[in-house]
Formats: C-alpha cells, structure tokens, sequence
C-alpha cells in the first residue's frame, strides 16, 4: 500500500453519523466506514428496515398523525388535528430512520418515500420558517405560548436530527428536507437569541438536535443557540407544575447538578446536547459536571439493564438507591437517550466505561422494546411482572406505557421511531478512530473501512456470532505499512478475557481496553475471548428495593426467570434461588437451582415469618430481551436468596 | 338498679355515628354513647376542634372553593369559578366535620358557621335539586357528561354524608343541610334509577353517602339506589382510560372481585358503600365477597402502618405484594377509606381483626397526617423518605401530593377535611354494643353511656394513658342487676396480655378479644393490661421491597429512624441494625442497636459488592406519626439487617 499524503481534490464526504463533534478524544465512523453484516444485530437491522419503518408509516398515517400537515398546508387546522402535542415529532423520528436505513442500503422504495412525506411536511411550513401543526393558527394558541408542555422546540429537535441524517447520508439530496430544517433553525435562532425570547422547551431535544444541525451545516450560530438553550435551564423559567421543576431539569443549571434528574428521557436528550456544546466550546467546567453526572446517574439511578427512570408517575428518575424492579419504568426512549449521552461523552473522552454502558443498554433496553417482528414494542421495561398482562390487539392503540406485553402503537409513541432511528443507525456506534487506529466499541459481525487522518486507509472485518460465544476475530484485510493501534474494549464483567494474535499466545486483558499496536499486514488476525459463562450479580448494599437476592448475567446479557419455564402452577412470585450454586449453560440455556415456595394464605403479613423451604429444582432462565414472547406470562430479574 | 322494659314514649334518638346499620352483629355507639374525654385522641381532637376546622374554613373561602356555591347562586358561573372539578365536595365535608363536632361540643360558633355555609349552598342548589358547581350551566358541560372525571355524583355523596351527620347529631336542626340532600337525592334516584342513565361514577363515595341518607331518613329508595349504583360497577361503562378502568373499579363486579385494586380511595369507598349495601339486602354473597376481598387486600396491599396504595401514578394499589417503602403512595384519604370499610365489616361480622387493622391505620396514617397545630397536614405517607424536603410555606398551596413535609392545603386537598371529619367522628368508633353487653375496639380515655335493646342502662369509664402505657382500666359506673359481658380487644400484636377482674388474679388473654361476663355493680374494675415492649417485626417474605429488613413496632406504634437522631453526618441511607439485640425503652425513647454506612463512591452498582461492616451505636427511633415535625429529614421505617 502507498500513502495518500496529499489532500483530496474534493470536500471530504461528511461522516454520515448521528454525533459528529469538531475535537474530542475520538472520531466517530459513519455508516460507509463501519457497516454491521449480520449476526445479533443485523437481524434486527434487517427486522427493522423490513418491517418496522413500514409499521411505523402506516400508523403515521391511520393516526392521522402525518395527516396533520396536510391539514396544516390546506389551512384547515386546527379542525381534524390528531394526535398529541408532539406528534409532528414521530413523524421527523420516522424521517431521521428513513434517512439512516437509505444510507445503509440505498433502497430506493425508501427514498421515494422520504421526498414524499419531506414535501407533505414542507408544505405546511409556513413563510418565515415556523413549522408546527399545533399552534400558531387562527383558533389555536400562539406560537411558543405554552413552554412547559407545547413540544414545540422538541419538535424541531427532532426535525433537525432528521434533517442530519440526511445531509449525512446524501450530501447533495434535493428532497428539500435539510432546507426546511434550516428555515425552522433560523427561525429559532431569531426568536429565542440572545437578546430574544429567554425561555427553554419544557422538553429537552432543540439543543442536540441545533447542535448537531449546526455541525452538519457548518452553521455556528445554531450551536451558539444551543448553547444558549443549555445555559438557560435550570434557572426556574419553566412553570412549577406537580412534579416540580426538576421534571424538565428547570430546578438546577446544567453545570451545577450533581446527577441526572426529572423525567429521565429530557434528563438524557439535555446532557447530550450539553456535552455537544462543552465539547464545541471547549468548556472543561462543563464537560467536568457531566462526567460527575453521569457516574453519579450509572451508580446510582441505574438499572442492571442499563434502563433508567424509576418513576411511572412523571417518567422519571428517582432519588439516589431508588430503584424499585416492580415499578421499573425504564422507558425505552430513556435508555435510547443514555445511548446518546453516552456516546458522545466516549467520543469526547475514550473511556470504555461509557461503551460498557451503552453495550448494556443495547442488548437489554433497546433490544428488549421490539417484538421479534418488529411490529411491536414495550414502551416501559419492568424488571418484575407480578401478573401476567393480555395480549394487545394487533390493530389497537394502546393508551398505556406500561402494558406487560408489547403493543403495536400507544397514545404517546415516541419509542417505536426512537428504535428505528437507533437501529437504523447502529452501525455508527460500532468503532472510532483517532490519529494512530481503530477502537471497536461493541462486537457484532462487521466491515470497518476507515482513513485515518493522516491518509491511511485501514480494514478490518470483525467476524464473530457474539453472544451466542464470546470468540471475536478481527480479521485485516487492508493496512498501511506503519504501525497502528487496533484497540479492543474489554467489558467491565469480561474478567479472565483474552487476546491472542495470529497464532500466537492468548494473553488475559484486564477489563477496560487492550490495545494491539503493529504494523498490520493484510490477513492479519487479533481474536478477542470474552468468558460468557453465566455468573451472579449482587447489587450494592445501598439498592434497598433487591436487598436479598441476586440477578443472573451472560456476557452483556441480564436473564430472567418468567413463569412460562416454571413447574405448573409455579409462578415467579414464589422463586427462591440457591447462590452457592453457580448457574450452569446447558441445551442452549442457562439453568439455576431454585425452588417455588407455593401461594400462601392471606393473613397480617409483618410480624413472626418464616417462610416454608422449597423443594429445589433446576430452572432455566431466560434472555431478559427476549422474555414476554410466549404469551401472558410474569417474570423477575432479581431472585430471592434462599 | 330497675330495668325499663317499656318502649319508650317518643321516637327513640338517632345513633349519632357514621354508619347505623339496621341489622349485623354489633350496633354501634353514637357520640352521646361513647365519648373521648383525653389522652392521644383527646389531644388531637382538641387540635382538631380548635385549629384545623378554622383553617379549612379560611382555606374554603380563600381558595375561592365556598365562593363557587354564591357564583352560582348570583347565576355568574362558569366565570370565576376555582378549584379542581370536585371543590365542592371539600365544602361537604367540613360541613360533616362541622356537624360531628357540633355534636360533640354543641359549639354555638361552629353551629352559627353551619348555618351560614349551608345557606350559600342552599341557595346554589337548582329548582330541580341539581347541585354542583362546575356543571350543566350555560358555558359549562352539560350535566352527568362527563361521568369518568366529573365528580358529580362524589360530590353529592359528600354532601349526604355531611347531612347525616347532621340529621344524627340534631334531628331537629332547621339549618336546611337535610333539605339540601334530600332533594338533591331524589333527583339522583330519578336521573340514576332502575330505567334511568346506566351509568356509575368515575369516584365511588354517591354509593356509601346514598345507603346511609337512606338509613337517617328513612328512605328505602335511597338504598336501592346505592344498590343499583354497587351492582352496576365492574360492567365497563366507563372509559378505558390510561391506568384501565380498574382505576375506577369498572373492571370487574364487586361481587367478583378478589382484592381491592385501582385507586386506593375509591376502592375503599366503594367497598364500605357495598358492604352497607350487602347488610340492607341481607346479601350474605356480596359480603362474603367483601369479606375475602379486606382479607387479601389486608395480607398483601396493606403497608405496616395499615396506610393502602402502592402507586403515585395514579394513587392506586399494587398489584400483590407490591409494598414499596419508598414509593409508598399510603395517600391519608385512602387510609380513612380503609376504616370506613373496615368498621362498616366489624358492626356486620364483629371480628377483632378489624379493629385491629383500624388501630394500626388511626395511629399509623390519620395521626401521621396532621401536624401537631393541625394546621399542615401529609396528603401521602412514605414509609421512606431518602432526600430531606423543604419545609412548605403556610401561606402556600401544595401542587404535590408528596411533599416530604406536611404543607397547609393542597391543588388537591382532599384530606385536611377528611381527617377533620375522622376525628371530629372519632368517638363513635371507640365501642359498640349487642344485646349482651359492650365491646370496647379502641383504647382511650372515655365514658361509655348506652342503654341495651331490652333497656339495661350501662356506664362504663375508660382510663388510661394507652399508647404510652399498656394499662386501660374499665370502671363500672352504672349497670343494670342481669349479668352483661363486657369485651375487650386483644390486640393480635399483644400475646401476653392479661385482664384481671377488680382484686383478682391477672389472666393471660389470647389476642383477639376477652369477654368478662358479670352482673356488674357500680365500681367494679376490668383491667386489661397490654405489653407495650417495642418489638421486631419481619416482613412476609413474599414483600420484596423490604426483604432482609426489620421494622420496630411498640403496641399499636410503627417506629422510624429519623436522620435528626442519627450521628452528624449519617444518613438513613447507611444504617443496618443489629436484630438480634432486641430494642430497649429508655428515657421515654425506644433505642436500636445500629450502624451507619459512609457514603459509597459512585460505580457500577452490581456484581460483586462487600458492604463494609458499620461500627454499632445506639440510635433512638421516633413514632411514625411523630416524624417530619423537627424540620427537613430523611426517615425510614424497614431497617436493614447486619
């Protein structure tokens, strides 16, 4: 190989990935660069692009939902609107999926479908840029009358994430997507600028989504006003409602909280946009608070699926130690929006345990919302279902988040367009780059074909059906001559990993990162060995609500026992587990010895108790992403201890 | 002593109490009958009669909530008018705790404020008896349209509670309160009757208020309209709303129900509403429904403190055994519900297990609820409380239901006037009698003055500091020549106490009740003597919120640590107890054995974890009731095990 050490002639391609920050410790890889082939997750990719965005566009459509531009561009609203507050945002989400899933395979049925609904949603933009189908109109409220609950800003975040992906993915698209984001941006920028309207969106979304538009444009006024939006929050300009300020994170400045707080999906869209806007500006201050937060958060406010939120009343997180696994609100949008927190906090900082989070969040939130078929979804994710939930219809809108089996659409359905996007463009998330190599994140089969700054074009397949095992092959299959990094992050729970290279030795790695630097040669192998074998998690003292039992973990995964695997009649409400047996992989499946104490009589349940032994049997658990699809069914993740 | 075997000449008085059934196995006592002259209740019904009623009567008027009633008589509604859509019925029920307490004292103020409230309401009320404030006039929603939320029908059940008060405590009164309901009431027999609308309420409360209008009138017709309104719910007419219709108890009959469910309020109005009903109809399967649905409800949805309701979300119960401390919702109202139900099951079937758990909700929920002024007041009962909260400001009104501390009024603010009427009430909840004597279900200092169905006149005292010592004594100051019994509950926490007769030998007494049958004489004493050692109390294992923790009770007392008793900085966060050293009473403080954890540092929460062992110290603990009143704590009820 030779080095291409002059310049291209051309603009550099954008990186066609959600996040893509001006400096920080690491490059993100855009689709073209990094591109997942199959295995765990390109089986849902492919569920996704086939059946998901189809479920999703019907429903936009028989919701009314898209409709409401429509109405918007006849000048007949606000008669005929449907929908909530924020359903223009559903659509954008929609719009931001599409514009990944043509970036990963080009489909063109998909592109006609984006110009389609891009020039319905253009049509109701009005002249100075204002694009919102619930107010603004003859018999509706003002433009930016209601903050606190109006979602307009938040749908516009959404819009502008949508209008990056496309830009990202086709530069010179003329669909006109990225020119309405830009009228709708100016228009911000106009009225809520420095010396303009000094408010903030009751819900957090305008200043990742301004910051990321600013990125991609090359626009800098646009990150000036996210920034803006950050430093303006947290100063009680917001209503004090019910739940309080701390709902919208209106109760403390973002550089003086100490953890994530309020509802946990606004918690998570804020903290992305501010690392966006510390990262651009260089505020360490900024940067330094975020880091806490997020520690304080994972340690904290997190569940062992990596969900977040404990509150079902305002969707949000709960005080340090809460976190009840019965009451597990875990919405899935939170867990999508701590993917994005995450992300760009390893992209500023490098550390692993940020991709150790997002690992966790992937294969136990994000893949646990989704039905096998992609045509349904849990909204929240409980850790404990005490009574087996119905079966929802098909055709049905189900007005609850928190059903015990999934539903095909709810009332509020941010989450099923939020797993499409994430899906849609989960291979960005896969590997980074810096000055000397490559850094892969998470393991699923994969080509990464990137150029490092200085010109070098490095290739490396990863091939591996993780985790199904825990072998990872990281095959090269283009190189320039000089030495570069390979560097491998090792899971915090993988303890006993190992690398070997070529045919040489295996060598343990601690936990964190190990890092292979060579002067690689095409047909060069690295191969990764994460011990898989199923282990016991305990939880901190201090988690009052699981004090007494332990959950069970294989690899990234949290399995659970549900009733469906349990003796008849048993039900998981009587579960107790034997610890001092380790859980054993067999037939495919995990098994503990566990006994099921039966139902006992009503009767004061506090005083003299002592619970009758139960007969102990082996029991198989099962993958926690995968539970509550064979029909009504209960199911826990803690087990008590005998 | 001559026993009047005659009937008497003139109508008999009315039982001044709440619920007089006209058939069960006990009668209670009105509030001429049986009468609190001190002690823990005697205290807070002096707070009650002295402050609190004044407070919510400045509150009614300054909330604007009274001023509704004259908006509507002046015809100016719907402008102006305040307050959430069941304002009204706060009115109602200060108008029944005005009414108990007129009762009790004969106050010539209270009665004036009677008069004056009950003419604005009268003058509200429309020609054909149709009374609520945010209905059915031009600019407002039409009448009964909105059944789900409108709280009509609720209202209108306060409001006949409110007049059979009133009818009870003064038959002959003029003031117009009965006028009132009566009227009011008939047109909800013919709106609602047998070929009428179909429907039910969104909040059951018409349902008990209409079965005993029925009962002080005499008006067969108002029960059969409880009746309809009992066998009607469960039937799905109302809208399946974002938490179900269990929120409503539209879900299921009530005959076929198993536990209570869905909000905590209406779930127990609603059942004390159907047992009223089950006693008229000598329905001996809807109160065995009943009967198993307290039973259940009592072993696994009822916190230790006897407070209900699992769920802020939507107020309502969890599901079996789903008792979080932290999240506990235990909402006061639902706690005064729960006594109403639970007597209404006592006066039918006499079991000392109800009287039991009324005890422990009295002690534990009502006497938590209300400062020591009476003028602020928990709305929910957290069993845990991990983050201090700010004090409330006594001007203010509360939009949150779940302050850590007690604020004076609420957006809500249902339960300042509940508890007010509870306690002004309370009297009648202390004893009942049969044709064979009396039963004692409450230990206070009072006088017991009743007359058998065959005229024996009886006069018992009771004296005692009860809780602060164990000892009541029973001092006989009249009773009629024929032996009689006197029972006394035992109870069910009390093994090992014993009753001993005037000078004679104690005898240990099994929990449940003891009767002592005699031809008593004026001067004869029963003294029953209760062990009041604090105690360990073990949750079921079945509770997993609090597994592998311990609760310390003393007789019918839930004990807490407070963080103002702990050592400068320690936090209830941190403390494990030492169970197997029993808690000692000293210097009037009930003392553990405890330690307190530091602070961990934040990291992955799960996995391997040692908890570091906490050096042990004694650490006095506080009554439940009394917490929250020595400024911003954090506080705990289930203390973890060493």
């Amino acid at each position: 190989m030779t080095l291409t050490t002059s310049a291209p002639a051309t603009t550099p391609a954008p990186v066609a990935a959600p996040a893509v920050p001006s400096r920080g410790r690491l490059r993100p890889l855009g689709l073209g660069e990094a591109r997942i082939i199959g295995g765990f997750w390109g089986e849902r990719q492919r569920v996704n692009a086939a059946n998901t965005l189809a479920h999703i566009r019907g429903r936009l459509e028989s919701e009314g939902w898209l409709g409401n531009f429509d109405l918007a561009a006849a000048g007949t609203l606000p008669d005929g609107r449907r929908g909530r507050e924020f359903a223009d945002s559903e659509v954008y989400k929609y719009l931001e999926a599409l514009s990944w899933e043509i970036g990963r395979s080009g489909s063109a049925a998909l592109e006609e479908d984006l110009r389609a609904v891009t020039a319905r949603i253009a049509a109701a933009q009005e002249p100075d840029g204002y694009l919102n189908t619930r107010f603004g109109r003859p018999g509706q409220e003002p433009r930016w009358s209601d903050l606190e609950w109006g979602h307009e800003l938040y749908c516009l975040g959404h819009l502008f994430q949508a209008a990056v992906a496309r830009v990202r993915t086709h530069p010179e698209a003329t669909d006109g997507l990225v020119d309405v984001a830009r009228r709708a941006a100016d228009l911000v920028c106009t009225v809520f600028g420095a010396d303009g309207n000094q408010g903030v969106c009751g819900h957090p979304e305008i200043e990742v989504g301004l910051a990321e538009l600013g990125r991609a444009l090359g626009e800098q006024r646009y990150l000036t006003q996210a920034q803006l939006f950050v430093d303006r929050r947290g100063r009680a300009t917001l209503a004090d409602i019910e739940w309080g300020r701390v709902y919208f994170q209106d109760d403390v400045p973002v550089r003086d909280a100490e953890a994530l707080r309020g509802h946990a999906v606004r918690a998570n869209y804020l903290a992305a946009g501010a690392v966006d806007v510390a990262v651009e500006n260089d505020d360490d201050a900024l940067l330094d608070a975020l880091r806490e937060q997020w520690a304080r958060t994972r340690g904290r406010r997190t569940y062992i699926t990596g969900g977040q939120g404990s509150h079902h009343q305002d969707e949000a997180f709960g005080d340090d130690w809460e976190l009840p696994p019965d009451r597990a609100y875990s919405e899935t949008c939170a867990g999508i929006g701590s993917i994005m927190f995450s992300w760009r906090m390893l992209l500023a900082e490098g550390d692993a345990g940020y991709a150790d989070l997002i690992e966790r969040t992937l294969f136990n939130v994000v893949a646990t919302s989704p039905s096998a078929d992609g045509r349904a979804f849990f909204y929240a994710n409980t850790l404990h279902q005490r009574v087996p939930g119905l079966p929802a219809d098909p055709e049905g809108t189900s007005p609850r988040a928190s059903s015990s089996l999934r539903a095909p659409w709810f009332d509020v359905s941010c989450c099923p367009p939020n797993v499409a996007r994430t899906l849609a463009s989960l291979d960005a998330y896969v590997a980074t780059r810096d000055t000397d190599g490559v850094q892969v994140h998470q393991f699923a089969p994969a080509e990464i074909r990137t150029t490092l700054d200085d010109g070098r074009r490095i290739a490396v397949d990863i091939e591996t059906d993780y985790p199904s095992s825990g072998t990872v092959r990281f095959v090269v299959r283009e190189s320039a001559d000089d030495p570069w990094t390979l560097t491998l992050r090792v899971p915090a729970w993988a303890a006993g990993a190992t690398v070997r290279i070529g045919d040489g030795p295996s060598e343990e790695s601690q936990p964190g990162a190990v890092s292979v630097r060579r002067a690689f040669a095409a047909g060069d192998v690295v191969e990764l060995t994460l011990p898989l074998a199923p282990r016991f998690s305990h939880p901190a003292a201090e988690i009052d609500a699981v004090r007494g039992t332990v959950a069970v973990e294989r690899g990234p995964e949290v399995l659970a026992v549900e009733s469906v695997d349990l003796p008849a009649e048993g039900d998981v409400a009587g579960v107790v587990i034997d610890a001092r047996t380790a859980p054993v992989e067999r037939d495919g499946r995990v098994w503990v010895r566990a006994g099921v104490r039966p139902e006992p009589t009503p009767r004061w349940p506090y005083g003299e108790h002592r619970s009758e032994p139960a007969a102990m049997v082996e029991v198989p658990l099962v993958a926690y992403h995968d539970w509550a699809n064979r029909g009504p069914s209960t199911m826990r993740v803690w087990l008590p201890t005998a």
